[in-house]
């Protein structure tokens, strides 16, 4: 580094430490754990540990589960701590971050599951003569695998389409029954314009499911608002409600009557403890809820959303578009030195709250930044990716993680 | 009391308590968190806190969520401690406790989406000219609505036929598809013969899933020696993995190139990280894995499985049986006294590990034993249910049991 380079360094490193002063968001911080000397950019595929977790889980254990027992599924109904009704107060707690209505949220199983109940409903409402299950190409592979399998379940009717993601609009066509897509891809963090697509689906007679695995928590999502039908998201990115957290899904109230919830559960009955012979489905979304719930991981789950409690949406996507923003401006001299092809959108509205960039050693460049303390994610084939959190990252934080990328590519990483 | 009654109450309890001093699993009681003033006769709904659980959940949450973060997907494998990982070895912990291979074994998911998963497979395996779903009228209700779900979803082209349990084996015929039964009834304990029903199935052609909710850890299960094609079971009874521990499910491993696993999620793939676009099962019963395992859940539940390292599942069938047997027969001059009719099978070859009652005011009733801290459950319509666990209960246990049960008949309660 010559003295100009450090000089540039620091001033800038100062300007953003200028920034983060004034950061609203900066008191969330003191919120989580993070381990000493770790950049921890992978939220986006497991959150960190908030700090009320560790205490809530241990009465859960010790007091919920190892004194009051089987009691505690219908105890202290009144203070909302009963077992029974935690999947619908997580519910109440992830809706507003998904501008949904609370009794079109229901949570428990994964996004995998969700996603599966979600196609079969969907299926089973479109028009019979629309056989097309139309997707991105570049999709999460368990949303692929899961419409795979449901059309295997039902014999093969359907077709599964996936095209790249940029042809979507051109084949929302008479054929399609339903889109099942990603708003954000988990690769290059490209995020889709829902609103747009939802209404052109809509225009054309298509249900729309979205899967919201990188975008609640990650900035204000509206569900009624754009109009959605479907949507499915996930418990433990940017949400932190810990590893394999329970999954969400929506179901806009509209659509309650005709949406059939097949993997019809116990838990998903209208009164579970009048043990009748047939399913008689529970009102809202709470029928989509299927087995006995996992109240350990439930558990903490719901203590990580009160994390959101005093959370202005707005401001956490201010923030996030932000440190991503700097990111970006800081990497740029790297990727006309190395072989870095930045791969998400500069445009604001096409970004989620990650960074990706290509390079041919991407792999091999991870594991050194991992090595390093800065933790982001490799993603075959060639994709680095680095999340941001605007709950507990500082604007200098992005600094850091450059000043890392940096030594690993000049080989003394 | 008269002083005779007392003379022989006493004399009792102390054969009782000679009985447990030679209890060969008197030690394991040590290892659960029983609370003070409670005899808890309800493993059978919610298994009591193994004390090894507290512990490993700290260090879950506060190691290898808080501080390793996503490291503790891949880590310490060769310790086996990756997450990856953890639904096989979970797996493996299970299968010698209900005679099967650990590949045959997979964890995850709630008993209801696995009944799910299991009816999807076996009905599409089962020859197509064959309609009919049999089960047992009393079946528990998630297994009866599952059914109904997956059947709608199926255009209702099946007819879930539930008969009494004692004319099963008439209903063996050429139209059955499958059985779908619960080896021990939740509310009267009665335990079907597993193997004679298989074999006389076989003979006809159908298919068997096996419902292990009130069995797996109550007594030796023999999977494999009863030529079982199917089976799910449940992780929070007998198995004590905590409230809503994830559910486990059998596929024989006769069956895994014809079993498909139509809920195909990305961890149940061959290789979840090849990102691949095509479903590409795991070997073995890996494949019926669907979404991200829930950790925290899970390994509770693996940390649970560990007291049983030691037990001999012969003794615990045995010391249950004879924990039946006390109760049965310290009950039976109430039954003469009060409008009590037991309706658990004598025959020890019938019974679970249960003690079931009629009893016209059963929910009352089951108050106010619960309020004296002795807890069973309720079961409606007038089922009072008592779950013996040898793993922490004595015969002096019982004869306090029987004691209240007494207080609260006489109305001294």
């Amino acid at each position: 580094m010559t003295v100009f380079d450090r000089l540039f360094a620091d001033s800038t490193l100062s300007q953003l430490q200028q920034k983060d002063t004034h950061d609203p968001l900066a008191h969330k911080r003191a919120e989580f754990k993070l381990p000493e000397g770790v950049i921890y950019l992978d939220g986006n595929s497991l959150g960190a540990l908030p700090l009320r977790v560790s205490a809530r889980i241990l009465r859960v254990v010790e007091q919920e589960w190892g004194n009051q027992l089987i009691r505690s599924w219908t105890a202290n109904a009144e203070a909302a701590q009963d077992w029974m009704q935690l999947p619908d107060r997580v519910a109440a707690k992830i809706a507003p971050l998904i501008g949904a209505q609370a009794h079109e949220v229901a949570v428990g199983d994964s996004t995998s599951v969700n996603i599966f109940k979600l196609l079969a409903a969907a299926l089973k409402m479109a028009p019979s003569e629309r056989h097309v299950i139309l997707t991105d190409a570049d999709n999460f592979p368990t949303d692929l695998y899961m419409a795979q399998g449901l059309n295997a379940l039902l014999g093969g009717q359907y077709e599964l389409r996936p095209v790249p993601s940029a042809e979507l609009e051109a084949h929302l066509t008479e054929e399609v029954a339903l889109t099942l897509l990603t708003e954000v891809d988990y690769r290059t963090g490209r995020k889709l314009d829902m609103a747009g697509l939802t209404a052109k689906a809509h225009k054309n007679g298509i249900l729309t499911i979205w899967d919201l695995a990188h975008s609640a928590g990650a900035f204000p999502v509206d569900l009624n608002g754009t109009g959605a039908d479907f949507a499915v998201g996930c418990g433990y990115k940017y949400l932190n409600g810990g590893p394999g957290a329970p999954s969400f899904l929506f179901v806009a109230q509209r659509h309650h009557d005709s949406a059939h919830a097949f993997l019809s559960g116990w838990m998903g009955h209208a009164d579970p403890f009048e043990m009748a012979r047939e399913f008689s489905p529970a009102p809202g979304a709470r029928r989509y809820v299927v087995g006995t719930p996992t109240v350990l991981s439930l558990s903490a789950l719901d203590a990580a959303l009160d994390v959101f409690g005093d959370v202005d949406m707005n401001e956490l996507r201010a923030k996030s578009l932000s440190l991503t923003d700097t990111f970006i401006e800081l990497m740029e001299p790297l990727t006309a030195q190395y072989p870095l092809t930045l791969v998400t959108p500069q445009t604001h509205a096409e970004r989620g709250s990650q960074v990706s960039y290509q390079h041919p050693q991407a792999q091999e460049v991870m594991q050194k930044l991992t090595q390093r303390g800065i933790l982001g994610d490799f993603r075959t084939p060639d994709i680095l990716r680095f999340g941001f959190t605007p709950l507990y990252h500082s604007h200098a934080d992005v600094w850091r993680a450059v000043q890392g990328v940096k030594h690993v590519l000049e080989g003394s990483g």
